[in-house]
């Protein structure tokens, strides 16, 4: 591409604790190269702010307020949990993206969310392309499951691994305060569906061998009911206490999930939770 | 009392997050009248440390360790969640006590818990007095659902005040930057089980009026379904989305709880929970 032209970027997804300073990163680096970028558009409520051409103009806002995005909470242009169609099927909504795109003269699709939100901007990519539409297809990753393929460390997923380590360790310290009488097992489903990376961090509460967490139950390894009670017995044995860290997706080696129900979610993905029905009641 | 004799205090039920603040001030405020009180023993595993002679000699400990309570979480000297026998039908336990008291020149007695252990503290007062032991029983005040009589304020309301504020807060800016296309109705439930004061305090979240949480549900104000739906409807109508704070002790006009198990605790309490089944699973 030759010249300049403008950029859009939307937020996808559930939102992180960290996907404002995502934008910040890419609003301020577009700043730093006016020479290709022009205006930088935000969607409003992500994708769909393409779709409909609600753009905020970023351009206007001042230095201050970019920067302050670093720790702004929530998603700041909103976010969306819309998937676009098969492409094999429909690719309308992806033509019009390219339509709009032309009309406001973008040449950088910055695209900020996790795994469909990637499959969305390869195929934004693949369309552009096969329209002659000159357009550089950016992902910005984002998840806390940070189980991406090819990305070593999500931006979202520290946020969560912190927060669950800290978590693990002070109902730790209180399941140990008073396991002689009260709750001696205590278990804490965290979210990951294929991924154990968050139910992995909470290892982090432990500073010697044999500290809490004292198992984690991982969506890779297949959950063994039998070995899985026999860890927990001789735990509370030894330790008095037993804690556990519970993957939403944990499941049998044939695959059924210790806990799922039949709700799925906007993505057709199966709605998980209820590994732990009394977690969080310890107290 | 004349001269000056030992201390016992105990820790007991759920610890909250400033208990060892609690335990700190005794110990501190001890040390401040050598005059009165000569040994100060902390019991392991609360009360259950008395019945078992099993004491932490407090006067041991440096001045550094007393003050680093103030910031340790857990419960430094053990917890129980043991209840005394109805003392019409059994004084043995309490008896025992004040023998233990005795054989230890315990002529002080700070029980640190909610209103079961206050009504033990009651009744050992009565027990001893009967028994013709000089013993002053003082029940410190704790609870995380800041629900004993008489107390204003209690140790342990306030830290969870503003976890669940801060977490309604966030989560409700979550919420609203993907509702127009996610989900539009969260449910936050927070402990209490006929107290309201954890699920008011998620209304220091809002700064105006208008801003979530849009509905708190108390185990005071009984449920009415057909309004509750109206109200959210309207909300989510208005503001796009609907954040509700529900207690787990929310209940129907007849008294059933909106959700309630058949478990009982160790005091034959119900045990609640699941008033918002896919709590933490909007993102």
């Amino acid at each position: 591409m030759t010249g300049k032209s403008n950029a859009f970027y939307a937020q996808s997804g559930g939102v992180t604790a960290v996907i404002n300073a995502s934008a910040c990163g890419v609003i301020q680096a577009a700043r730093d190269h006016p020479e290709e970028i022009d205006h930088l558009y935000a969607g409003r409520n992500g994708i769909l702010g393409a779709l409909r051409e609600e753009f905020f103009d970023t351009n206007l806002e001042s230095p201050e307020s970019i920067a302050a995005l670093m720790h702004t909470p929530g998603g700041a242009f909103g976010s969306c949990r819309y998937k676009l169609p098969n492409i094999a099927t429909s690719d309308r909504e992806y033509t019009r993206l390219i339509d709009v795109f032309a009309a406001h003269n973008i040449g950088y699709f910055f695209y900020n969310g996790g795994g469909d939100s990637a499959d969305t901007c390869l195929k934004v990519a693949e369309v552009s392309s096969a329209m002659n539409y000159p357009l550089q297809a950016i992902h910005i990753p984002k998840t806390i499951d940070n189980d991406l393929p090819f990305t070593d460390c999500s931006p979202g997923f520290g946020s969560v691994a912190k927060y669950v380590s800290i978590a693990t360790n002070e109902a730790s310290l209180d399941i140990a305060s008073m396991c002689e009488s009260s709750t001696k097992v205590f278990i804490l489903e965290v979210m990951g569906r294929h991924a154990g990376w968050i139910a992995a961090s909470s290892g982090l509460a432990a500073q010697q061998q044999g500290e809490p967490p004292h198992i984690i139950l991982f969506p890779e390894i297949a959950f063994n009911r039998e070995s899985f009670i026999a860890k927990v017995k001789d735990t509370v044995e030894e330790a008095g206490y037993c804690v556990i860290v519970a993957a939403e997706g944990a499941r049998y080696s044939d695959g059924a999930h210790l806990s799922g129900s039949l709700q799925k979610d906007a993505f057709g993905h199966q709605q998980l939770g209820g590994v732990a029905p009394g977690a969080g009641k310890y107290a």
